[in-house]
């Protein structure tokens, strides 16, 4: 039996609405393209759910795993100091266990988004949909 | 003759040197992808070269128009009232005109990344990498 992964996708919260519509959608999309996959989301400040919230909220799903992924371009100080102390996980070993219905599961913490060619194709996309509205 | 399109990485800076990297790496990936765009980057602060510097740098390539594409994941204060203040751009417009070598070229300022199924992609790749090492 393959086993089933929780990803909890990140996000930095905003006092306007549109990080939690972006990390709430890209989450969607991740739930929809990949199997065996529950994916949750938890915010660092000004929305919810918070990211021990969204923990929380792999309660009952039966993940083996949970994996969380900084909806973030690239590391700063809310992902490599505020973001590992909310999800008590020590910078050198990047993972840490929590409980989940009784039982003991392994929350790993993943790299940010970075430099990738996804980015930079994403980027250009944005650019030639500026260029032919006007 | 096909126009020569000029691209502005805008990034937020920081005093860490990740954001700074990740900035110009995509703005590498971008140059190497895609014929006749030439790309600069800028930043918001705390890394240079700043946005104004950024568009100066324009000059000498010939680009007719340049847009101005955040690298940001969402909209929020910085991308709707911080960068345009920064570019001279008018919230509704979303253009303007700047002045290279003498000559007017047209600024236009594209949407942010946002979601897209290229960041649901690059965050499912990221988690798979930090399952793979753990």
């Amino acid at each position: 039996m393959k086993q089933k992964i929780g990803i909890l996708a990140l996000g930095h919260g905003s006092r306007h609405p549109h990080n939690k519509e972006v990390v709430n959608g890209v989450a969607d999309l991740i739930a929809k393209k990949y199997d065996n996959v529950v994916v949750r989301i938890g915010f660092m400040n000004m929305n919810t759910p918070t990211m021990k919230e969204g923990l929380e909220a792999f309660k009952g799903t039966g993940v083996s795993t949970i994996v969380a992924v900084p909806i973030f371009l690239a590391h700063g100080v809310h992902t490599m100091e505020d973001i590992p102390q909310i999800l008590g996980i020590s910078r050198d070993s990047r993972k840490t266990t929590v409980k989940l219905d009784g039982k003991n599961v392994q929350l790993i913490y993943s790299e940010p988004l970075g430099i990738d060619e996804l980015v930079a194709e994403l980027a250009f996309k944005r650019a030639q949909e500026a260029l032919a509205s006007n």
